[in-house]
């Protein structure tokens, strides 16, 4: 059992944000999977995914905080400047976190453990809206 | 062919730790795979999952010394405080280094890198027990 | 409907290097899968994968600059020395990049944005060939 879907996101604010909701909202079929796995991919280089705290809102404001010390703008050795100074490491923060995410379903819902959620990382600061590829696959519940 | 199971590891100390052994020792489903992918998932905020050096424990020491200088205890602009020091830099540390890892399966084994083993990252000083969702999936050997 | 091969890529020089096309041309199979998933596992523990910008080279030369300055040679506290300076920071970097990527696949087709490319990712100095795992696996196309 395949199940693909694309999913626009409308454009988000530089920052990392929760949308476990936004995404299971658009997977009905989730609750027909016994056993599978749920594969969240993004069509973009400068805006990731990753799973992280889902309840208090300072850690995901200290995750903007942290990547934006470690990964600086203007760095002297740069030489991908045109698209201005967010734009190198917006990539760089895109491939520390990474493009994909991929969760375990059991009986017809996300296996994610109490704590967690999946963040959208936006990383430029007018990223504009986000696609997403979600593909779930599994074995069917029967009955 | 799907076969999924909950693992619970017992407590283990700050850093990192292969558990590829007692990964497999709880999958003997995984002779019967031909071709597959098994899909490891931690169900936690504060601790994750990566595949690195089996074989001299120097390379793990040294991971914990690093990601201790790269993503420092209370660094001064960080908000999320309520849980001891340790806390923010664990939630930093598992999106940077991800909350699950897949590895092919080819002949009924791992086809991992002979240098490769995965690790279980601790990120707390008093993590706790750590839960596991495994997920495999493939086409069965036949005869 | 599952297909895996194992790709020796050519020794390449240290930094980012986009392996999209190389990766298609093994795998015309592709062409038959209407939903499935792509996954690429790298067998080694100082080389990594990751997706990013598939246009301009002065983005990879960045990432180069960027990780070296983030993951040091010499850190004075490594105790994992015996196989050269850069060998324990490439173990860095290939756990920060993560060992395997996963891409959607939609009729027959890598689902990547317009923008995004595979980046085999070689931290050692003389890395010598890479060994890679590609396991293809979805629902084919019929007719």
């Amino acid at each position: 059992m395949w199940c693909q879907k694309e999913l626009s996101l409308r454009a988000k604010s530089r920052g990392f944000h929760l949308i476990t909701d936004e995404i299971v909202q658009h997977l009905p079929e989730l609750s027909r999977v016994s056993v599978g796995l749920l594969h969240v991919f993004i069509q973009h280089t400068s805006a990731s995914l990753t799973i992280n705290e889902n309840a208090d809102p300072t850690v995901r404001a200290d995750f903007e905080r942290f990547f934006n010390q470690a990964v600086p703008e203007n760095a002297p050795y740069y030489q991908h400047l045109d698209e201005g100074s967010d734009d190198m490491p917006a990539h760089l923060k895109a491939s520390i976190l990474g493009s994909s995410i991929s969760v375990p379903i059991t009986h017809g819902r996300l296996n994610l453990g109490m704590w967690q959620g999946i963040y959208l990382c936006e990383h430029r600061n007018q990223g504009g809206g986000r696609r997403l590829v979600v593909t779930m696959q599994g074995e069917g519940l029967t009955g």
